[in-house]
């Protein structure tokens, strides 16, 4: 069976005692079999993320589907910070949350703070985070989010939306708050300090849309967590539902240790890579073997460091009895690191074929999912 | 002659010390001789606030001037707090600034800063404020600006234009500075802090829109001073000139000592109030008469301590002449504090019925006036 010890994350290194630490730390709850039992039968089946435990931990993810018995739906919140290309460890969360939304009918609301990253990165200017936003939103598109259930809104594009109701977030955050969350320091620029209320806006935008409460679940890192405290502390005072969070691990780059990061283009698939490059990244990445073929047929691969094996066990292998056979051929010795590669490497261009395709259809239909104060939302609510 | 030494503000009680103090302290220029022969070489004729004295310090308006007679022409900015109704001293400088708009031919900005009028007030909500907003935008447009030349800018209706800009600026001003600036404390919360950055924006407006390099000239009391420093020291790195700035006294209340309040009604004449409600607040105004029409007559009265002279002085008698003689015959105590407010009191009066009037007629072309995001104004520039 593949069991939590098999999973690997930059906090999980040392053994299953950090992660249980990080819970602690802050505050939140395992997902348990009852849960997973409860969303199974919404679901139909369970997703390859919450079988194989990368979503572990929640917070009042147990009182959303209290609510959903009674038929309250909810809707969904993440984002994306839209500071260069997507990359596969990007697009693991999306593939849940577009489970989520199948699963549920869902809307959902994906956030490009293009805002924080301009604010954040001395470099860029307004202009490139509005292009990584369009270029990124196509990646979101090609995940294959329902275009009638789905707004995918850029922090720039609909500020005035976004403003009116960050000041009425802001007015409850004070800066010693947001300095305990976000370590702001003297030489934060003041944009950057405003960004949390923004940042909580679409927590709260299915409610103040439809004038009725709508409870709020926001699929993310687990790191995120401190991020959306203060939405969950301003929102009884605004008259809205605290939001629920749904964490998962992070998923680990190509390279040795470390996640993913579009900074190291080497240990990261991009979605406009050529198929030919990713096999490339693909034959070079970090894995769980031996020093050699001989040896690791005597002592056998670790496909808990592997990335190899990640790869296949969070994004392209759905079949269970098929990862199971593969973590015991490779534990075995059986299974060779090149040939495992191998088959990855054609998943893998398989899906980016595929995944290239869909992105350039979505140049045609931006319009229909990205949100911009044109469109003249409603965000006025009696205070 | 009506010189300096008749003028009181809340600074001026002590003498001219504190005035020259003031100046010195915020590092403006005083306005000379020369400076008000050339505003009168292109206006024709001194506004009587710079004629006696109101409008009295600067920065940069030497510059202004110097850019204009090589035919380089300024915008104006400034701005208005809703946070209740128009009163008298709110006026002042507005009557001021549409003679700088007819004798420069400028283009005004006006800020209406209903969002640091919301998150500085715990009581007011967003809708308290919009309806001041609309409220003093008529008493705005009754003073007769130029539809052609005016764009009220409301900062919640306007977030669109406004963050967009705001964000470029706000990347360059710390968490310290504006500490410093504007004493921002631990309890502040994130959207006051963020503010000055919104605040800055109009400044730069017109060089953004129009795509090349327009100066500014802020006229505002003069211990707004601090708050356009922030815009002036990130001007050079956002490509704009410095905003120039022209200061003003205050106008002091009907009651003894203070700036006209809008918290204490009683002091302030209100544009929405009836004739003869106005009439009543005259006939009680505090008055630099002697305690008996006996003593008086004996003593003379001081004009310079009298705020029934002040509204004379600065906003209803045009005739320098006409204030001349009533200054020396209140000296002289030949004239009687009962017959000077009388005097007054027809005056605003007959302001208020022909004010309120236009007020009325303003309603019908709000739209001309008002910004919006609906406009699309196109805020983009090359970093």
């Amino acid at each position: 069976m593949l069991n939590e010890e098999m999973v690997v994350t930059p906090w999980e290194v040392s053994g299953k005692i950090d992660y249980k630490k990080l819970v602690r730390k802050f505050g939140t709850q395992l997902i348990t079999k009852d849960i997973l039992e409860r969303i199974k039968r919404y679901s139909g089946k369970l997703h390859m993320q919450l079988r194989r435990g990368l979503f572990f931990s929640h917070r009042d993810l147990d009182w959303i589907l209290d609510l959903y018995d009674k038929g309250e739906g909810f809707c969904l919140y993440t984002g994306r910070g839209p500071s260069g290309p997507v990359h596969l460890g990007h697009l693991v969360p999306w593939f849940f949350t577009k489970y989520l939304q199948d699963a549920f009918d869902a809307k959902l609301y994906f956030q490009m703070t293009d805002d924080e990253k301009f604010l954040i990165h001395p470099e860029l200017t307004t202009k490139a985070v509005n292009k990584f936003m369009y270029e990124n939103t196509l990646d979101i598109i090609a995940v294959g989010f329902d275009p009638k259930k789905t707004l995918i809104i850029s922090d720039i594009q609909s500020a005035k939306m976004l403003y009116n109701v960050a000041i009425r977030i802001a007015k409850h955050i004070t800066f010693s708050t947001a300095r305990a969350v976000f370590g702001f320091q003297d030489s934060s620029n003041i944009g950057i300090i405003f960004f949390p209320a923004l940042q909580a806006v679409p927590a709260f935008l299915e409610s103040i849309i439809s004038k009725r409460n709508v409870p709020c679940l926001i699929p993310a890192a687990i790191d995120q967590d401190p991020y959306w405290r203060i939405a969950r502390d301003v929102a009884p005072k605004l008259g809205f539902y605290k939001p629920a969070q749904i964490h998962c691990r992070f998923l680990p780059g190509l390279g040795k240790g470390g996640k993913m990061s579009a900074s190291i283009p080497e240990t990261c698939i991009f979605t406009t890579d050529e198929p030919e490059t990713a096999e490339k990244k693909i034959m070079n990445a970090f894995t769980g073997g031996g020093a050699t073929a001989e040896e690791q047929k005597k002592t056998g691969g670790t496909p808990s460091v592997c990335t190899v094996f990640q790869y296949m066990n969070y994004i392209f292998e759905e079949d269970d009895r098929k990862m199971e056979e593969l973590y015991e051929g490779c534990r075995a010795g059986d299974v060779i690191c090149g040939d495992c590669k191998q088959i990855l490497a054609e998943m893998v261009k398989d899906f980016l074929i595929q995944h290239q395709e869909k992105r350039e259809k979505a140049r045609d239909v931006v319009e229909d999912f990205l949100v911009d104060d044109k469109l003249n939302i409603d965000v006025s609510w009696e205070e």
